[in-house]
């Protein structure tokens, strides 16, 4: 599955770093078609909680059911995306990459959450960076 | 404890109930002062992940730490607000009360957040009251 749903995140996520943000995006997939996107605007708009998943499924709005969705991000969930990930049933979690980024996957996976990581090099390359470039704002995103 | 934080998130559930929303509310507090309050707003905003908590650490804002806060919320945190709690190493969180929506208090107890549930009469009769008038709502609001 060359995959409309994570290149849509990555786009994201490379929006987001060309805004001045953090640069993980996200979105939301039903049968194939993106819902949503969504980036981290933790400095755009000044907001804790816009991680890529949080803004992704803001973006999406009131949903009937999220059963039958894909949430696509380019870096592992926190345990604030992945908590919402379990609320919201998701079944489904495509992650680019959680080696700059552990995240919660044994979480979401303890929780019957499908995850699939693609080990990304680009979504590896563009943390890797940021990580580099900007390690107080990273800290602050991730509560260190 | 009679509690500023508490009684602030009990009136922001009330306020959001005032605007037809879903009537939980939370406060952020720190050294006893009130940084921030919130409540659902999943229908006035058409926001679902402005659940109380999530509206009250919004209104806060970027903070350098939680670490010296209290979140008070006026029901038990669902698995996206016991993540956020988690993610963003609140120590301490007080709940209204666990009676109507049983919450994830014991995913927050074994990350080491210190959970105490007030069993308050006034949260329990606030919920009991929207669950019976608004089945369809609360049930989108929890995803089930």
């Amino acid at each position: 599955m060359s995959d409309t749903g994570f290149e849509a995140a990555l786009e994201a996520a490379r929006a987001g770093l060309a805004e001045g943000g953090i640069p993980i995006g996200a979105a939301l997939v039903r049968a194939g078609e993106v819902v949503a996107v969504g980036h981290n605007e933790r400095v755009q708009q000044g907001d804790p909680i816009a991680h890529g998943e949080m803004s992704a499924l803001r973006a999406a709005g009131r949903q009937r059911t999220y059963r039958d969705t894909v949430l696509y991000t380019t870096l592992a969930p926190c345990a604030m995306c992945a908590g919402t990930i379990i609320q919201f049933k998701i079944p489904r979690v495509v992650v680019g990459e959680s080696r700059t980024f552990p995240g919660e996957l044994e979480l979401l996976r303890s929780r019957g959450v499908q995850v699939e990581v693609l080990d990304d090099a680009r979504c590896v390359e563009l943390m890797e960076q940021f990580q580099r470039e900007y390690p107080i704002l990273w800290a602050e995103d991730i509560a260190e």
